[in-house]
């Protein structure tokens, strides 16, 4: 008998590998090739080809999370009291089971086809319906990457939309260091002169806006009316930056006339996580509301005139304003919104209150109980968080409360900080004075630690989803419900070229919710961190083997965030040459839109590059305008494989182009899926890359969020890269927290270790395979734009559309088609208008993509129908779809029937999902804007 | 201000306890009651309450997991080598997250109405097609408790379908020695004479049946042929205990013409569990399958011809058969025979046998190796296990093992078992053998460690099921499906009488999956399990408070086997005082059929009680029974509050008559949820109770097991608890483990100390509440039966639909246009033929019971129409319930419209749950029976 190799503990690499060996053969032969190395000889040119094998052996699972064990055993969870703008919470378990730790929500995509995700657009309805409320601002959007993003987000707008023409922005030293930082960096480029300084020396005709934190990082609750005021009639724009916990109990910013709020959801039940992922918040008056970055999820109605959900103002965003975009922010936090919304739905206003209110007493307490035993407290009015000035005793304190378990704050070299939060009790108290030398808490006593008029008398959260019966089956329920209403990779493929929707595998995911990662506060001392640093480390590493950089900055929360990184890392490098004049960016028309955005955010000047009629880059036109620049080149920006779907064989030659004329090379990793093992970008002349580990290396897209976009760079590019208040480094932070969304890396770490280099390669090869196999069925049927020189695709494929326009059929016609089918849409008009983008990634079974070519090919005969004049050009299948179940109890008065309407070839009978609402009228919802929850009359009124 | 009282990271009582405050008061009002303290004193009579309330103080969220980390830190898991039945396995990611960690498998009920069942039906019957497989029998049952008792199952079938008329059964010695035991237990009562000895010593004259272990306990791999033959020619039965894994190499069961094959599925992705839970199986010859214990899945089709999955052979089960059942097996283990089936899946026959060939090899290694070095091995033939005889150097073998991390068997006095699992890897060997001295693993050669003739030639799951894709994505998204198509806890009430389907919270559920309570071997030496001891003499305690018993045995796994282990207990005083002739169980008539199973398992002589025309014991009956049984009566069982829903004033008294004439009570715990806080069993009289942790005490039902049913009894029963082989005692074991399922003792412990004393005994009040509100609510419409003399139910309350006989409308047409409506039907039919039993338990919401009582109000309403003759008695939206998409899109030929038959009045219309199939014909069922997968073409006929 012979022993078969088979690993019994683990999948390796089936886990990712969607197609089976039997499935693979009849896919190579479907493509006329003798191997899976002949296709990729095909398709991958041989002249950037890496040379060696990527090194490191696969784990198995239980190896994996072996190892996980004994890092998360490095990490030390002490009770953080060191707040700025990271607190300690509880997640209730049920919105940890059944949010995060479900698939359903988890492996959902960005809600850009509204009708298959009604769930999560109602969770971040509710979202923004909290924000607006407790910040008492009528529009709110569904989340931003972090605060210290949010922060220099706000100041952006406000320099859009601020009536005055000064070019200073004020800053209170009050805010947040990172908040400060990260404003700091946004607004060098930009020609923005931050001034940093304390309320009162605010010159507001100096300044174009101006940002307060409340409560101030060290506490202070202080009433910014009169300074608004000032702002205002100088015309410019207030924001605050401020803590929704807080407003549960202070005067809300709306209350002070603030023109813009922002800040963290993070403690609403949201695990601190080392710095992330959360959500952070943006609201605003309502007339700034086009102003807004962001996504706004906003009410329209479909079909049949019901109440129905989707993202608003989409013409706002990047992908479509390019260089004109004000900003790049195109992932937001969605998963971590969604939890945050819930989370308040869970306690409700009475609820968030009680909590606030506990929190509030304790703080109060300590704060006597310090006075009283002659400690000198410098925060007079306070709502969770008090600094003590301590002299020479700082260190002394700073250990005694670490021996208590603790971490407070270092402030300065004289001061501590002490923030307390939902988790805290009296017993955390003690802990706290006895660090200080105090014996014992005083008794609680019903008193304010601010002024009574700071004290809030609007009402929030009156909205019944905020009144919801608050039992566990009850929520357990509504969560079920929204999920069920969502189409997600856990059901089928969601084939989004771009998009990379792969597997997330379960055993990477259950390291994320241990509490030794999930409740690390991201500025507490190293030595406590020791388990992360080993696995960031780790993963860096073999991240730049993967890429050929040198060095790889984590910090970077999404892949926008990413370029932008890139692109300030390129520029120190270019100043500390004596070379900072350069500054211009060539740009390929195809693209990511988010390219020229950010271009534009580092100050940038944008020159487009033609495409070739191949799709290519224009090698000639790209010669012509690099020679232009000429020392005025600061950088290209490439996508490779291209935005096309193509190996440009002419790659080299661009970078040198480039680097001949002093640019760098930036290469977007935003298809590293079909380079992973093959190819990597620093050895083809990349200079700098970002990776979207929210792509790429298996972190769940979280329904729009979250990602994260480290950067890898060649070696001379390594000191610029972005460094942090609380870590160092030359060059300023553009995330708030060091390691940005740091407790999700262990999904990619988790993603590289059980796959191996060999796997990770192989993953390459079969996401290639699985796009050509696509092609090669489809073509026919549809034209395949774009292939390289011999005949193959890379990862993904375009299908044009364009040629069914003169029937009348729209590229939306067939995505909302595909619903009915059972599947979310592909990449719609991008990088071509009138195309469909199609990437299946490795994951997907060759069963799962012959189900996608059926539908696709009935979608092609029914078009053809239409085409031939067989059925009614706008009442076909096509243009009703997506169908859903009130058509079908409804009269029927189609030229099809219900069967064919419902039950295209593609679709499950059994197993059909069905769209909640009918297709959705965008121009409704944008014309009538509505986004925070509606009243409930409003849907009783549709249904009548 | 005042500072609220809501305690914010708990949710505590607003967890569990569905109405809100103001929903309460609407309810007491409707009722004519001003507090809930009026209505329960209305409901419970004085005279039974208890005098002190419960005493312990709720724990929070936090403070309960805080609490059991430290347990977890109790346990020490060590590589248990120990087997003996339990092997360490690794459960696949995705199976923990999508089916033990997912309310939509774990909150669902047992799948007796099988429209809203299919997707568990489905898994349970690829659970039967591998078990049927493996063992190559043709019949297979959905699972049983534990390997011992499906031994003891299968030595009393044997007894009933043997043609032999002898009275001993043989027990080969080389049985697991729980397994033995649990048959000793069994037998005697039944007056089973077991003869333990070697295989060759069997005299197949003498016995009616004979059992194998195979492999044996000790390792042995032994061909039972000749033996089966002899016990054939002597017309005995012949059973295999056997391991389904070893299976997968060696010649199987049905190829030895073994009769009857049992087993456990653990190491089939099932985690150890410290004793469970797990799944056992069972399969037979195909002539026995009407005398097979236990539940079967079978195919049937529904009301369009299609395929249709349901229980078959019902009229088997205990529940209608009652004293004359063969057998009290009720739960099975449902969810983890779920979890086996799809590791199958999940690995598919070449996974399988690759892991057995592995596990295989590494034994052979370590054979070779030990005697090369000189051991004593004294196994021959083996798969998995070995043992070795060690004399004097036992206890230093196993503290050298324990040092290396590794428990082996202790084996007698002066041998060692070693037995390995698929967690095992060649460092595992080299730990065992250092053990022994020996330093180093030789190396692997492809040799079978039994003889040629044993491999297995036939194969094995070749059904497509288990040669589906295998990538994880497909698997995720097949557990997906499945789910969907059941309706379960999360998304609806199960308002089943007597099942007490309340809340499993997540945070309860959160520490079952923790490796250290995962990883234990139920035989691990007791210093290892200091956590678990610490847990489960807590929950003991608390038990004991609550129900006013003295001691409690946390070892029966199922009701039922509380029942019969309570009925042992109390024979074995009885038998202590001399009186072991006492053999007569009074029983009423309207008992739970499980109790005369019980109690003729016992070898009693069940004599029933009759009924009094308002439900409550015949007084005089039973006082006239009682004494004809004199100083033969045993005992009686009954069930308070009653199994009609009323608290019997009188149940004092039927205690005093038994005692008077010195019998015991037995008080049946199904009701206990109406009791805890209020009333002590203990207390008004009962001598031993079983307590369903499934029902009151949130263990998730599984979709039909696990479940726990641990006793309490008072002081004087103690010692005559069960007792086991592993940890001693005075009488024999009746489950395999010592205590039982013991992880999900977890469940129960958490859900007592986050209650609270105070919390607990307000979920009692609030299920007479809020039963009391259904009652009042659908008075009127539907005749509410038994009620106390103040005109009050219990927790549940029982509606008659006898009267809508006349128009042809069945309990069973009410129970399916429920599903319309989005419900799981109450009890159908029990304890009073025709009717319906509504226990909503403390957990829903007015809101949801609002709707329930809608839905009946409405079904109420076509029932009128029927009556009236308004529509056709025949084709009317009850007789063609439940109504399906395929209704829908087909052609539509009924008297009423699409829309009165899909959305009733109660039924969601955006969240409507969809039956896959139609009514489902189960007389078809049973006459053509099918309980492994049906060929695919099956279904391909039917679609057309």
């Amino acid at each position: 008998m012979t022993y078969s190799t088979y690993n019994p503990y683990d999948f390796a690499n089936r886990r990712h590998i969607g197609p089976s060996p039997s499935e693979m053969e009849a896919m190579l032969q479907a493509l006329g090739v003798a191997s899976l190395e002949e296709l990729i000889d095909q398709t991958v040119p041989q002249g950037i080809r890496q040379d060696k094998p990527l090194s490191w052996a696969p784990l198995s699972e239980g190896e994996m999370l072996a190892h996980l064990r004994k890092a998360a055993g490095g990490n030390k969870v002490l009770t953080s009291l060191i707040g700025q703008g990271y607190y300690g919470t509880v997640t209730p378990p049920a919105i940890q089971r059944n949010v995060l730790e479900n698939p359903g929500w988890y492996t959902a995509y960005t809600p850009y086809q509204p009708e298959i995700a009604q769930g999560r657009l109602e969770a971040l309805l509710n979202f923004q319906t909290m924000v607006a409320d407790l910040t008492g601002l009528p529009i709110a959007n569904a989340s931003l990457l972090d605060e210290s993003t949010a922060c220099a987000e706000a100041m952006v707008m406000a320099k859009r939309v601020a009536k005055s023409k000064a070019a200073a922005f004020f800053v209170d030293e009050n805010c947040h260091p990172q908040n400060i930082a990260v404003m700091q960096t946004r607004a060098a480029p930009l020609g923005i002169k931050v001034v940093v300084g304390r309320p009162d020396a605010l010159d507001p005709a100096a300044v174009f806006g101006a940002i307060f934190q409340y409560p101030g990082t060290y506490g202070d609750v202080v009433d910014y009316t009169g300074s608004i005021t000032a702002l205002h009639e100088a015309k410019a724009v207030a924001i605050l930056a401020t803590d929704l916990l807080a407003l549960t109990m202070l005067r809300e910013p709306g209350a002070m006339r603030a023109d813009i709020a922002v800040g963290s959801a993070q403690r609403f039940g949201v695990p601190m996580g080392y710095g992330g992922p959360h959500a952070a918040f943006m609201s605003c008056r309502d007339d700034y509301k086009r102003s807004m970055p962001g996504r706004i999820v906003g009410v329209s109605i479909d079909a049949r005139g019901n109440p129905a959900y989707r993202l608003a103002l989409q013409t706002r965003e990047q992908h479509i304003r390019r260089e004109k975009a004000t900003s790049n922010v195109c992932t937001a936090q969605a998963l971590l919104a969604v939890m945050a919304s819930m989370y308040a739905v869970f306690h409700g206003p009475e609820g968030l209150r009680a909590i606030a209110e506990r929190v509030h007493g304790l703080t109060e307490r300590l704060h006597r109980a310090l006075r009283a035993a002659g400690a000198k407290v410098l925060t007079e009015a306070f709502f969770d968080t008090i600094t003590v000035e301590v002299g020479v005793g700082q260190a002394g304190i700073l250990a005694a409360a670490r021996l208590e378990g603790l971490n407070l704050r270092r402030v300065g070299t004289d001061r501590v900080g002490i923030s307390l939060d939902e988790t805290c009790d009296e017993r955390v108290c003690m802990r706290v004075l006895r660090a200080f030398g105090i014996d014992g808490v005083p008794p609680h006593r019903e008193r304010l630690g601010f002024p009574q008029p700071m004290l809030r008398d609007v009402d929030y959260l009156t909205h019944p989803v905020f009144h919801m019966n608050r039992a566990e089956t009850e929520m357990m329920r509504y969560m079920r419900r929204l999920a069920d209403r969502d189409l997600a990779l856990d059901r089928a493929m969601i084939p989004l070229g771009s998009c990379t929707m792969k597997l997330n595998a379960a055993a990477e995911m259950l390291p994320i919710t241990w509490p030794e990662f999930a409740n690390l506060h991201p500025f507490a001392p190293a030595d406590q961190a020791q388990g992360y640093a080993e696995v960031i480390d780790d993963l860096a590493a073999k991240l730049c083997e993967i890429t050929g950089y040198d060095a790889m900055s984590m910090q970077p929360n999404s892949g926008a965030q990413g370029e932008y990184a890139g692109l300030l890392t390129i520029q120190a490098w270019h100043r500390s040459r004596g070379e900072g004049a350069r500054d211009i960016c060539l740009i390929p028309m195809s693209a990511h839109g988010t390219n020229p955005a950010s271009a534009q955010m580092c100050g940038m000047k944008v020159v487009a590059v033609k495409s070739a009629p191949n799709g290519d880059i224009d090698l000639d036109d790209f010669r012509d305008k690099a020679a232009s620049a000429g020392d005025r080149l600061a950088a290209c920006m490439i996508t490779y494989p291209s935005t096309h779907g193509v190996f440009e064989e002419t790659v080299r030659e661009v970078c040198k182009i480039t680097h001949d004329h002093g640019g760098q090379v930036y290469i977007d990793g935003a298809n590293l899926n079909a380079m992973v093992g093959l190819v990597k970008p620093g050895e083809i002349g990349g200079d700098v890359s970002h990776l979207n580990l929210h792509k790429t290396f298996a972190i769940p897209h979280g329904g729009g969020g979250p990602g994260m976009g480290p950067i890898g760079v060649g070696a001379h590019l390594a000191p610029f890269l972005p460094g942090h208040p609380e870590t160092g480094g030359a060059e300023g932070p553009v995330s708030a927290a060091p390691f940005g969304s740091a407790s999700i890396l262990l999904i990619s770490w988790a993603y590289c270790v059980m796959m191996g280099g060999a796997g990770l390669t192989q993953a390459t090869r079969v996401a290639i395979l699985n796009a050509n196999y696509i092609a090669a069925r489809l073509k026919g049927a549809y034209e395949v734009l774009f292939m390289g020189n011999r005949g193959r695709v890379a990862h993904e494929c375009i299908l044009d559309t364009r040629p069914f326009a003169k029937a009348g059929i729209t590229v939306d016609d067939i995505a909302k088609r595909l619903i009915d089918n059972g599947f979310h849409a592909p990449t719609m008009s991008w990088p071509v208008a009138g195309t469909l983008m199609v990437e299946p990634t490795e994951s997907e079974t060759k069963a799962e993509i012959d189900r996608f070519v059926t539908a696709m090919l009935a979608i092609r005969a029914e078009i053809a129908a239409v085409e031939a004049g067989e059925i009614d050009a706008a009442n076909n299948p096509l243009k009703r779809a997506p169908h859903t179940v009130e058509d079908l109890v409804a009269k029927w008065d189609r030229p099809y029937s219900r069967e064919q309407g419902c039950f295209p070839p593609a679709s499950f009978r059994t197993d059909k999902y069905w769209p909640p609402v009918g297709r959705v009228d965008n121009v409704y919802g944008d014309r009538n804007l509505v986004c925070t929850c509606p009243p409930m009359e409003d849907y009783a009124e549709a249904a009548e």
